[in-house]
């Protein structure tokens, strides 16, 4: 049985004989049948009934309905009522707007509103960049979505993504204290797109593309990074592409391998992997091929799309085409943003000595980490019930707050590279190991190196 | 001399000598030059200098200019530094985004963001309908302008508009618990604000447009009432229509008068005087005159532009002509809604018998409230320094609140004339004087009662 998780933790209000027995009855059920009980509460007891909430992590959904199929057929036992966790956390929704200044008097009113601030809009009038230091600007992005491309659940539409935008603002200010808000956009048009975040911009310090298909994410980006003076980021191309490479830095570590002298290939030619590419590219690696549904791509191949045909124009100098398992036989590394199984962990056996293996498909990877670490010397994934969680919140956070320090208005390869090395020497040389090659989202100096990596500007 | 307003509140650091009696010297310069202190700190004392940190209001700006430089040519006095109170409480903006999801452990991740957020997006794309209760939409308003008319300072544009939505999504915040985002625009097209709003509403309940001038706001207004599904308020037009129907029953309450009986004259025929004559027609007034440029607004008069000709169909049954003086003789009600000084304190008695007058231009109203009160049997202002400010707090936090609170999607002319209603009667019987004919926007019943006659729930 794989293991549980708590985002399918339910929360069973059960209605009891007053036996206190039964308690440990229903535990003991739970347990049986694959539940991990992680608290107990009798909330009510009298002569007539106990009444006990029972809280329980289950594989899935199916698995969470089956635990309460088998605590309702206990003899004197029915369930009342069943919460989901993870949905109540999501009720009225994760974030809120809070007042920084006391409203409590007249004047306070005459200070933060009317009269007072007008004075504070004349000084912006008067001198336009005073707009990030006397407003939220200074420290705020959007999270812009079309809802095309919503984590693995394809293109769900902006009303559906909220709660991911929602929930990657609550990670910005969890992680970097940056102010962001979701913008999900109720068209998939590339010029309404464009035209929407401009409009939007003269409020924001930044913009956060998230969940947008490719390859419309390329051109919006593009466009919006000419047209605007803030910078722009597509988190699942470049949050990515930077957590890749540090990753990558630390794994070549431990096999003692170069980036320029290994031989990589990438699985996936939409967004993630042709921003992985172009990112490793600009980090010095030299013998990169990519490969999608239409095999290899090889510059020599006139059918490609112009999306793919880009790529490999920027990628396999030595032009091989053919099929992944073509690709991988004496490859160094195998970086995988594609969709799931697609690695047949065999293979990993024709790869160079020392392979590296990044499956990094969502939430179903390339081929079982478990599996291809029979094989291969460093394994990473997406996933958080392994070791090595390629997880973009290493990233993002600390991108826009050293973007948001230095008042940047750009962007460069340069920065991002310069973050995936912070991020990876995040990592010390003892900490080292095909295990640990990319720190927890959760260690505190991540985010503020990234951002001094970005922004130029020493630690805090 | 005026009084003194704690918007022009600064703070100055003084190097004096250390000698204590100088502190005292320092109060009373600034007495006697006007300047109202409220705080004096000894921030350091040894034997060559005291530091002192002097609070002190000032009428505007040039009287706070003055009143640094008598204290500065004090002897034995330097100014060190000035710091302007209200440009400090605007420093870094005024609102942030707090989180109010637990994000300490993988386990908060897990339910917060992927992968258990996946299970609440598909929940979403299954019943749409459930974005309002597992999203911040259910409770988020986009405070929306194009800068073209901010507060009394004109087409300034969307980032010197950024501390009014900025300071107007703080008292959402304050008085109706409600998380407002200021989106301002870059861009003075109708076609491009309607379009733009339109991509952002997925995430928001309602729409609060804001600051923008006459008479582009009526076309953006009545077309994205037309096409979304959430409601749209223009607060500069319905928000001082309620406040200002309040104020008048209240008024009419006082001096015996009734609303459908009643002469009303309303100066300025831009985005208020529009609404409030619509919202009073709405309530049962039937001799309302609206006077503008162009002299009385009259349907037999073909020379005038469109809105106004509009506004002249609905009104005037009787096709009065001519100037303001004209129209004010008889009169019972008097409300200014155009410039500075246009109302001459001597015409008011040439107006009907206990004549009330609402001179609301800001900040300079249409006639001094002081003088006003030697005719009028009732006076209000938009100021705070006089009393019956007619204030819009008194009406959008709660307005929105009901509008949330019954999942609205439009706003309706009967929800605006029972949210009046609601406002006036906070003040009792008991309570109403013509000093008294609107509580205090501090008062804690106003939003409640207002969210309730919106909402038709009970109170709360």
């Amino acid at each position: 049985m794989p293991a549980t998780a708590s985002s399918y933790s339910i929360t069973m209000r059960l209605h009891t004989l007053p036996d206190h027995g039964i308690v440990g009855q229903v535990a003991t059920t739970l347990a049986k049948a694959g539940g991990i009980v992680t608290a107990i509460d009798v909330a009510e007891s009298n002569h007539e009934r106990l009444v006990v909430d029972v809280t329980c992590s289950a594989v899935d959904e199916t698995h969470s309905k089956a635990l309460v199929q088998v605590v309702d057929g206990l003899a004197g036992v029915e369930v009342h009522k069943v919460s989901d966790r993870t949905f109540l956390i999501h009720l009225g929704g994760k974030i809120e707007v809070a007042s920084k200044v006391p409203l409590k008097t007249r004047d306070d009113l005459s200070m933060a509103y009317t009269p007072g601030v007008g004075r504070v809009s004349m000084a912006i009038a008067e001198n336009p960049e005073d707009v990030r230091r006397l407003t939220i600007k200074g420290n705020s992005v959007a999270v812009v979505t079309d809802g095309s491309a919503v984590l693995g659940l394809g293109n769900i539409g902006p009303g559906a993504a909220m709660p991911v935008m929602e929930g990657k603002a609550a990670l910005f200010k969890r992680f970097a204290n940056i102010d962001a808000w979701p913008i999900c956009l109720a068209s998939q048009d590339v010029d309404e797109i464009v035209r929407a975040v401009e409009m939007i911009a003269p409020g924001f310090g930044g913009i956060n593309l998230e969940d947008i298909a490719a390859p419309r994410c390329f051109e919006i980006e593009a466009r919006l990074r000419e047209s605007l003076d803030i910078p722009v980021f597509h988190d699942d191309q470049h949050g990515t592409a930077i957590v890749v490479l540090a990753a990558l830095t630390n794994a070549l570590r431990c096999v003692h391998k170069n980036l320029a002298d290994v031989r990589i290939v990438v699985a996936g030619g939409g967004a993630a992997g042709s921003a992985i590419t172009s990112l490793l590219v600009a980090g010095g690696a030299v013998d990169i091929a990519v490969w999608d549904r239409e095999g290899l791509l090889s510059r020599d191949d006139d059918t490609l799309p112009e999306a793919k045909a880009s790529l490999a124009a920027r990628t396999n100098p030595n032009l091989r085409r053919g099929t992944l398992r073509d690709g991988l036989v004496g490859a160094d590394v195998f970086i995988g943003v594609s969709g799931p199984g697609v690695l047949d962990p065999e293979w990993i056996k024709e790869m160079a000595a020392d392979p590296i293996v990044f499956a990094l498909a969502n939430p179903d990877p390339e081929v079982d980490p478990a599996e291809a670490a029979k094989y291969a010397a460093v394994v990473a994934s997406g996933r958080s019930d392994y070791p090595n969680q390629i997880n973009n919140v290493l990233a993002f956070p600390g991108v826009f707050r050293g973007l948001l320090d230095a008042k940047a208005q750009h962007v460069t390869d340069e920065m991002l590279l310069r973050a995936a090395d912070a991020i990876a020497h995040v990592v010390t040389d003892e900490e080292l190991h095909p295990s640990f090659i990319i720190p927890s989202v959760f260690h505190a100096d991540v985010a503020k190196r990234v951002a001094a990596a970005i922004s130029g500007r020493p630690l805090p």
